[in-house]
Formats: C-alpha cells, sequence, structure tokens
C-alpha cells in the first residue's frame, strides 16, 4: 500500500526524517501565567454562561462522601433537580414560545458545567430536560408542546426516554416494542422478554410519561421505529394498567438515578400520542411522512436527539477535568523519598513517572474542551439556520459521535489514572475520585455506546455524509466506495484560514520538526488521509471478487476504529489551533506548549503506525519521547496553573486531599485536617 | 546505542525480518477441548487445594448486587471471616507447632481462591492472618507466637497491621511514629499528623491489637524501623487510654473492611512487645541485632512480608477471571446487528473489535496465572529450605514485586474491559463487574504502589539482587552500575531446559516467524537485555560528568519502568512455556494458541520499540496485527472452553447477564429472567 501511494505523496514521504534527540531543546517559559487569562480561553464564547453556572454552583453540595442507600440519594437528587427547575436552569434550551430562552449552545454548556458538582444530578436533568423535554421537542408538533414543554420544563411532569430495550441498544433500528394502529388509537405491546425498555432514567422512581419508540404497524404495514408519549404513572405514582415497571436496582454509580424497566401489556393511547414531526397517522388510519426514504426517516428522527451525545462529552469533560485538578493538587503537596543529597523529601509531581500519569491527560482535557467548544458552537449554528443540507447535519452528527467516543474514553481512562496517582488516598470516597469514576463509567456506553459510535464516523467519512447511503447495507456501502470513493477529503473545521497559512508558510517541508506546528497538522492530517485510502481499499474488495461482505468488513473493523480515531485527533487539534488564535498575549506561549505534549503525547501512543508507514525515522521516532519527557518537565511548575484554568468553584474541591498539611500536632485542638 | 551494538548481535539484529502478510497463515484448531482438561494445567501443583477451594465455596453467598450500608457489609464480612475460621481456613500457613499446617504455597493459594468470591472477604483475611498474623509469626520469637499465633487464627484475637501512615507509605524507612525505650517500656507515640496510621484495615471497628511499625530509638540512638504489638482496644471494643482511633469511612470499593486511622499518645507497651526476631532490646536497655548493616535489617524485615504481594496478585487473577467469564458468556448470548444477507444477528463476540477487546486480555490472564503458578512454588520452596543465599530471597522479593505490579494493573484494565463490553448490563450491580472493579482498584496501590514496586525490580536487575547494595542512594546505585555492570543476565526461571532445546533447534535464526515459540522466546530475551544495557549506559553518567544523580534517574525513569515490565514480561513467557510443556496432549494445541496470542498481542503493544530498534521490520510488524487478528479469530470458538477451564462455582456465575435470553413471553408466570 506504501508502494501504491509513495509515488504520489513525496512530501508526505519526506516529512518525516531528520532532527536528532540532542537537537530537541526547548526554550524555558516565561514564569507565572495568570489562571484568569486561561480560564477566558476556556470559557470562549460561552464564558457568561459558564460564570453563570459557576455561580449557581455555590448552593450545590459537595457531592463527596454520599452513602446513603440508593432511595436517600435518589430523593436527594430529585430535590436538587427541583431547584434547579426553580432557578429556571431548563429555560435555556427550550423555545421562546413556552417560557424558554431558546439558547441551545448555552443549555449544553450549563450542562456540562453541572458535570462539575454531583453526576447523578446531571444525569437525571440530561433524562428530565434532554432526553425527554428534548424528544418531545424534536419530534413532537405545536400540539405536544403547548400541552407538556412548560410542565416538563416546571417538572409538573417528570418523563423517561424509552429507546433501549435489553435486546435492542445499539441497534435501535430493530427494537422490537410494538405501536399497532387500532381503531383510532396505538396499541402499545412488548412481545417478548427482550422488549422490555431497559436501563431506562426516571422509569424505576419519578416518572409520570415516557416518550416511547417502538415499531409504528399501520394497517398490517410496519413504518419502522416512531416515537409515541404513553403515560407509565398516575398521579398517585402507581403504575398505569398494562404497564410493568421494574427497578434495575443499584449500578456502579449514577444511583442518584433511578434507572428502570418498562414492560407494556396492550397500552392503548390515543392517535395524538403519537409524535408526529416526521410521521403522522390520520383519523382514517392513513399514515403519512415528510420523508418518503424510510431509512433517511428514521436517521432524521435519531438526528434531532444529537444534543445527548454532545452534551454527554461535555459533562465528561468536566469529570475529567475535577479530577485532574485534584490530582495535580494532591501531587504538589504529596512528598516521598529524600531528594539524594537534599534533607528534603520529593513532590511526588516532580517524578517523571508520575508527570506522565497525569499531564499529557491534561493537555488532552483542553484539547477535548477546545473541540467541545467548536462542536457546541456549530450546533448551536447550524440550528439557527432555516435550510441546513442533510449532508452538514450528517457531518455535525458524525462529529457529535466521534467527540463523544473519545471524550467518554478520555474521562474513564484520566479519571483511573488520577485515582491511582493519590495512591490510598484516592480510593476514599471523601475525596471524590471513586464516585467520578463510578459515575461516568457507564458515559462510554450510553447514549451510544463508543465503538459503534466510531463505526458511524468512519461510515460517514467513507460516504461522504450522503444521506442517500444511510440505508446501505454493508454490501451496498462496499459498492458506493467502490464507485464514488477516489481519495480522502480532508475537510478543516477550525481555524481554517490559519492553518492554511501555516502550511503555506512551511512549504515543503524537509524534516520532521516535532515542535513546529504545520508539521504536527500535517503529520495528523496525512495520518487520517492515508487511513482513510487504505480502508477505502481494503473495502473495495467487498463488492470485488465475491467476498462475504460481513466477513470483509468485520476483518477490517480494527482498521475502520482506526480511521475513526485519526479523524477524531485531527479535529481536536484544529480546535486547539484555533483556540491559540484567539487567546491573549499572556496564555499563547504556555498554552501552545501545552498543545505540544497533546499532539506529540497522541502521536507517540501511535508511533508504532508512523513508523511502519515511513512517517517516522526510528531515530526521530526516539526524539519523541525524549520531547515528550521535556515538555513534561517544562510544564510540570505550571500543572497548577493550568488546572486553576479550569476555574472549578472552590467548594466542590474541598476535599481531604485538598487540605493536605504534613506538619501539625496531631494532639492539638484542631484535629486530623486529613479526615 | 544501535551502532555501539550492532556488531556485537548480528543474530538479534537479523530475527527482524523476513515474513510478510500473506505468508501468516494459521491452520485450524482441533475442535472441542475438554474444559476439564484446562482445568488440570490450571490447578496444577496446588489441585488439592484449589478443588478443596471450590467446595469451600458452595457456602458462600454470591457477593452480587450488596449494597447495605457500611455499616452492614463490614458486620456481613466479620461473620463469613468466623465462618473460615471455623472451617480451619487459616490453619494452612500457620506453623505445626501451633496448630496450623505449615503449608505456605497452599496458604497463598487458598486466598487467591478466596478471591473468585467477595473481595472484601479476601482482603479482610488477608489483613487478619497474611499481615497481622504473618508479621507475629516473621518478625516475632517464639513467645510472641505461643501467646498469640492460636488466638489469631481463631479469631479470638482480631489485629491490624499498622505500617502505612498518611506522610509515609511507599518510603516505610521514613516512618515518623515513634518507639522510644524509657525505664523498660516502650513509648509509641504519634509526633506529627502525618505520622498517624491510616488506612489500616480491622481498625475502625474490629482489631484490638496492632502490629505498629515504628523508629526504634534507645538511649537516644535510632534503630530504624521495627514492629512492636500494641494493643489499641479493650475487651469492650474501647480504645485504649491514649490511642484514638478515626474510621476512614467509605471507600471506593472494599466497604466490607473497616480501615481507619490510629494516633498513639506517648501509650505505653513493655519491652516484650517488640517483636524482635530481628533487633531486640535487653533489661539493661541495650539493644542487639543478629543483622549490623541497619538498611540490610530493615530489608530483611520487609522481605519477610513478602507473602503479602504474592497473595494479592493472586486475588487480582481471580478477579480478572471472573470478569472475563461473565463477559465471554454474554458476548456468546448477546446479539447485535443483523449479518447481511442472513436474517440472523450477530453474536457480538463475533465482531472482531470485540474480540479484540477481550481475547488478548483473556491470554494474559492465562499467562499471569502460569507465572502466580512458578512464584507461588519458588515462594514454597525457598521456605522450606534451611539456609537461603540472600540473592535468591533478594531475587524471590523482585519477581513478587513486578508479578505484583502487572497483575494488578492488568486487573484493573480487563475488567474495565469486560464492564465496558457488557454494556449497560455491565454496569448494574446486580452482575458483579462494577464491584469487581470497585473492589480490586486499590489493588494497583495497597501491598506496595506499583510503580515504585517496579522501580525495585530494575534496582534488583542492575544490582543483580546483591545485598549490600541495598542502602545505595541513587548515587552509590549509579557508581554500582558503573562499576560493577557489563551485560544484563538472563537468568531463566522456569523451563530452562524446554527454552535450551528450543532455542538450540532453532539455531541462528534468519527470519522474524512470529509463530515460532524460539523466535518469541529470544525476541523477549533480546529486548530485556537491550532494554537493561541501555538503561545501565544512562545510568553510568549520574557517576560520571558530575551529573545531579536525582535528575539523571528522574529522567530515566520511564527507561527505569520499561526495564521492569520487559523482564517480568520475559519471566511471565518462560512461565507459560513451561506450563505447555506439562500439560496433557488435549490441551497442547489450545493453549498453545494462547500463548501465540499473549506473546503477540504483548508484543503489538510495544511494536514501536521493536521498530526503533531494527527488531521488526514495517512488513513484519503489519504482519504481526494482521496475526493477532487471526488469532483472535481462531480462538473465539474456543472462548467459552477457555473460561470454564477456570473452573468458577457456577454458584458465584449465576447473575443476570449470564441467564440472559433473548425470548419469551414477559407476561407469562416467570417474569423477567435479566431482572
Amino acid at each position: 500500500m506504501d508502494g501504491l501511494l509513495a509515488g504520489k505523496r513525496p512530501v508526505r514521504r519526506k516529512i518525516s526524517y531528520g532532527r536528532k534527540v540532542d537537537q530537541v531543546k526547548l526554550s524555558p517559559l516565561e514564569d507565572a501565567v495568570d489562571p484568569e487569562a486561561l480560564r477566558r480561553v476556556l470559557d470562549g464564547r460561552w464564558e457568561p454562561v459558564r460564570q453563570a453556572a459557576r455561580r449557581r454552583m455555590q448552593e450545590l453540595r459537595p457531592p463527596a462522601g454520599e452513602t446513603g442507600d440508593v432511595e436517600e440519594q435518589r430523593a436527594r437528587v430529585l430535590e436538587e433537580l427541583r431547584r434547579l427547575a426553580k432557578e429556571g436552569y431548563p429555560r435555556q434550551g427550550f423555545p421562546k414560545e413556552y417560557g424558554g430562552k431558546g439558547d441551545i449552545g448555552g443549555s449544553v454548556i450549563s450542562f456540562e458545567m453541572l458535570g462539575l458538582g454531583d453526576l447523578s444530578l446531571l444525569v437525571k436533568a440530561g433524562v428530565q430536560w434532554g432526553l425527554f423535554g428534548g424528544a418531545i421537542q424534536a419530534l413532537g408538533t405545536e400540539r405536544h408542546h403547548r400541552l407538556y414543554l412548560r410542565q416538563v420544563m416546571d417538572l409538573e411532569l417528570l418523563g423517561c426516554f424509552a429507546m433501549t430495550e435489553s435486546g435492542h441498544g445499539s441497534d435501535v433500528a430493530h427494537l422490537e416494542t410494538m405501536a399497532t394502529y387500532e381503531a383510532g388509537a396505538f396499541v402499545i405491546h412488548t412481545p417478548v422478554e427482550s422488549a422490555r425498555k431497559d436501563y431506562i432514567g426516571n422509569a424505576a422512581r419519578d416518572g409520570r410519561m415516557a416518550v416511547v419508540f417502538a415499531q409504528l404497524i399501520v394497517g398490517g404495514e410496519s413504518h419502522g421505529v416512531h416515537a409515541l408519549l404513553v403515560p407509565i404513572r398516575d398521579e398517585h405514582g402507581r403504575p398505569c394498567p398494562g404497564v410493568r415497571i421494574e427497578d434495575c436496582g443499584p449500578k456502579g454509580g449514577l444511583n442518584g438515578v433511578d434507572n428502570g424497566r418498562l414492560y407494556f401489556d396492550h397500552v392503548r393511547v390515543p392517535r395524538e400520542a403519537l409524535l408526529n414531526r416526521f410521521g403522522d397517522v390520520d383519523a382514517e388510519g392513513v399514515y403519512s411522512s415528510p420523508i418518503d426514504n424510510p431509512a433517511r426517516r428514521f436517521f432524521t428522527m435519531l438526528g434531532t436527539l444529537i444534543r445527548g451525545r454532545v452534551s454527554i462529552a461535555g459533562g465528561a469533560g468536566s469529570a475529567s477535568k475535577t479530577a485532574l485538578t485534584l490530582a495535580v493538587r494532591y501531587g504538589e503537596a504529596r512528598r516521598q523519598f529524600d531528594r539524594p543529597g537534599t534533607g528534603t523529601e520529593v513532590p511526588i509531581l516532580d517524578y517523571l513517572a508520575h508527570q506522565r500519569k497525569l499531564l499529557p491527560a491534561l493537555a488532552t482535557a483542553y484539547a477535548l474542551h477546545f473541540a467541545q467548544e467548536e462542536l457546541v458552537t456549530a450546533l448551536h449554528d447550524l440550528h439557527g439556520e432555516d435550510e441546513v443540507e442533510d449532508w452538514r447535519q450528517r457531518e455535525l452528527e458524525s462529529r457529535a459521535a466521534g467527540l463523544k467516543a473519545i471524550s467518554t474514553w478520555h474521562a474513564t481512562q484520566t479519571i483511573q489514572a488520577c485515582r491511582e496517582a493519590c495512591g490510598g488516598a484516592g480510593y476514599l470516597t471523601a475525596n471524590r475520585l471513586p464516585q467520578l469514576k463510578a459515575d461516568t463509567d457507564v458515559f462510554t456506553t450510553f447514549e451510544g455506546d463508543n465503538t459503534v459510535l466510531l463505526q458511524l464516523v468512519a461510515k460517514g467519512l467513507l460516504t461522504r455524509f450522503q444521506h442517500d447511503v444511510d440505508d446501505l447495507g454493508t454490501l451496498g456501502l462496499a459498492r458506493f466506495v467502490a464507485e464514488q470513493f477516489a481519495e480522502a477529503l480532508i475537510e478543516r473545521t477550525a481555524a481554517r484560514s490559519t492553518i492554511a497559512r501555516l502550511l503555506t508558510a512551511r512549504g515543503e517541508p524537509s524534516e520532521a520538526d516535532l515542535l513546529d506546528r504545520a508539521w504536527q497538522l500535517q503529520a495528523f492530517e496525512d495520518r487520517e488521509k492515508h487511513v482513510l485510502e487504505g480502508l477505502a481499499r481494503r473495502l473495495r474488495r467487498a463488492a470485488s471478487d465475491g467476498a462475504d461482505p460481513f466477513e470483509v468488513f468485520n476483518d477490517a473493523q480494527d482498521h475502520v476504529l482506526r480511521a475513526a480515531r485519526v479523524h477524531v485527533d485531527r479535529i481536536v487539534l484544529e480546535a486547539f489551533v484555533a483556540a491559540l488564535d484567539r487567546c491573549d498575549e499572556a496564555a499563547t506561549e504556555l498554552l501552545g506548549r501545552v498543545c505540544d505534549l497533546y499532539v506529540l503525547s497522541t502521536i507517540e501512543a501511535d508511533r508504532a503506525w508512523f513508523l511502519e508507514h515511513g512517517r517516522l525515522s526510528p531515530a526521530t521516532a526516539k526524539a519523541l519521547l525524549e520531547t515528550v519527557n521535556e515538555l513534561c518537565k517544562l510544564l510540570r511548575p505550571h500543572a497548577r496553573t493550568l488546572v486553576d484554568g479550569f476555574a472549578i468553584p472552590p467548594h466542590l474541591l474541598d476535599v481531604p486531599i485538598v487540605r493536605y498539611r504534613k506538619l501539625g500536632d496531631p494532639f492539638a485542638a484542631s484535629l486530623s485536617r486529613l479526615a
């Protein structure tokens, strides 16, 4: 495959060589940067929303150390949800006509900020206002909005988003719950065990109504999955006739959210219960839809729910920032082992291995924050337009899917590393890290399993987001690729002009210049292009020589996932470059080095690929390792500044490991500062 | 550095090239292998002990789904601990003279098996009998044994192992608690906040006595850390005078264990309270020790506590096996997405990405099991000898440290992957995975922080386990290396003759033969040798050109850790090869492929190094990826057999995801099989 392309891209083949270890020298950073300068860059376009959220959080009790049983936690979280409703938190995202502010971006950002506090509250809010309310808003029509949106905002009506079933989670198109139109009404039914709605938030305790996704059957004909409003509890909280509700019981985390299971035994709901924006049944029992192609209709419906994924990526980012702040602050206070020759003990963050655990993760947290900011902006602006071409909507969905996967995996790994970096103290619930880990663990699963999401991203890249291939099976996809995929297009998402300028200024690179932004951008673009084109070549075989398309696709699955990952890496880097563009003088140099660490630690983790494909020489690969070490050393004195830049409200960080002091007489009045 | 050595090792430089992707073809496996054949290989030398443990577990209630508050969990675990005591579980490891069986290996294996059940019980047993009882046995003398060992076994006396302090965990030599000899008694005192004993198991609720590690001061002179028996509660459970006890409160997991903090305010204990095997104070107040060198004395004391580390590695292995069994069984039952062309849905374990999540981890679980078996054997046999040279004891300690680190990190990563592989179902406490993850999370921290342990391993390799360098500082170590380290010795630990035979048979290899065991062994040996020699060269600089030795050592810390890791990899592979040697015909072929997957997925994860150092050509590295994929495909039909080989008692696996079935009328009598 190299042979095939080598001729085409001499430049790309050439960017690899040169630079030796001993040539890598970093100029020391100007000393202190004001964390406030970093906060301003991070807060970006939604600074007022973020600052308002920080103020609102003053009332929020720090979630550390909770252990009450599940029922107590659920009660407390519902109570806090009511406080949020009173404060008008939910209004941000709902339409003005119904008392909202219609600020999509702002609502996603407020949600993200909530993630700095109690993640059960975050998820409960997401279920009620994002998923339940969001589905009514996006899939329903004026009659539903008028009837329900106010009640949803005010919590007069608590509801569920009943999509996932025990038997079908990722494969939503094959849900088994049925909604059959009979005599002017829909009959909702759970025909088999695997069709029960599972893991449904608000179902076990608080929900009165559910948006139920089911196969719509009219006159014996199935029209695919549609959503209907189904009452599940009466005003006394008793299950409605024909509805069986089970409690999912305790979970690894998020025990403040009441997840449950729903079974429907021929439950009748009126014709108007159908959320009918994309498909309706008239009084004569005739089905109609503004979108003829059933697959396209289905994907359009799902597409309107994109906000959930964007929000989860933001929430994961908030949890990572909290964990990193705790670990960095402990790493500076905690000392272990004498420094030879001196009588003093070494702060553990001075150890290279400790820096390696935390600083690349911290750099990536910055990178993902900026990428999230770009994504929210795109979502907000696209929502503002009247006419949006399908492919742009699809591209946005693809970015949301990719960033959700990468951000939630990053949260899982980072919080785990922070827990370990805090040793035994990190294992105490009072220090928040165990709960952060447990609560965010399922983020990689819900709102779309990460592996499945990355496949969607790769498919989008292969098909250039053309809606009319959404209903392609694997074979169709392979055919499409065979016929229409010529070469990978690198569509820059952020800082287009800056990137173009950087690359032009650099001209034809003759060596790998690890700290040259242009080289870094080229390295990511080149990798994405090469991986995607290689994948396309592999898939063409599915269309040719009669191979079993499933086998071909499955054998290439690691290649498919890699194509999606490297694409997201590139988008994330572009967002970081855009942020460097807009930040004040004061922060530019420091953030530039953070960007270097993000890029080089990302390449380091994947450097085998760069070596295998002649993008890095062995000598340059070794220089890369040294440079990552040097960047860690360079940034270590600024680690505290970098986490302070997140501006997490202090009372949320007021935990024992942050209060840790070494000395003091344990038998004096004020005891056990650590306790 | 390549240049330097290239001339020396033409063979090693040559083992890299050749084999192309299309040449990698795997012969299909004979079909069914009886899991019983695997169980026999896995049970190995301690089969009777393991089988007895499985029988004993029938009474053990499956730990899934527990949510009672912390106090309830503690009470239940204590009750189960008493049942274990009644059944004679603790006798296995204690001396015959005091009613034990004196079977060290058997006691470690019984402990490991306990890890298949409730991990709080595992740790509580480890604290009481392994740490508290073990310290009395190993550091005390006949007078202590006679007084306490029976009570410890029978739980008439519950105790703590009070080593770790808030300020010093890894750096035990610098503990701050003081034991000052005054007028015929020792005064135990906590002089500063950071000197309080922290995270101490059995301290918050049940412990009556503690083995307290403190700086021994006699006549104003400090003799370093020694251990003393200190009563902490009276028979009514009230703290003794001068002893303050705090509860560490809820933790990320292991909430059945009552961890607490201990403060001592000038607590007097008699002279006989000193565990005096390695240091004593006579009636005249004169200190004496059989070991003059204080550093050597200290390391000898710590060395006797090796059993704890060996046991934790085993417990981590049991948890990984449970998680893998649950995930593989769910992966076979759970289906998602149609297989194009057929009307059937695909079992998720048929997806390459899913196989990649689980099968290399499963292969590694096998490898680590065999390495653990070798380690327990070495521990058992060494313990049986009268005279053991220090260096052999040190080598054993090094292997225990290395395997503890690698096994516990593997558990953390594997259980995490299994949780994600089970999606939402994996997040329900009822399915055990969340608790397995939470309970084992601290295994990477306690009994020695993994990063610190790997440094010990590397130091041992550099100094060839020569005790008289234990007290070398970094500078001394560097000097020692400069003067005495010529080249890395590869001391084979298991299957010595087989390996020698394999390597001889292979002769001078001319190409990388990925599936050739001899090539695999050579690749691991070669990597270890090269990494260690490179590290030695780096450290020599610390002795030369007046560089700050701490800086030199710290700048090389990633290199230090890598040296330890690749050493452990090699030892683990040798153990696997030894197991292949002794297993029945029936299992050989299957286990051989499992070994291939362990080796190649390990090399794959580190293939950048092999590429950077000319050990693999880009073409061979790509072939490696393909071969790992093919091995996953090849082993997938045998995945169930492989986990069944662990022979985990069925009632411990009787959880919803294992009972999962797709069909059935939800409104029939037997409801919600998944619930």
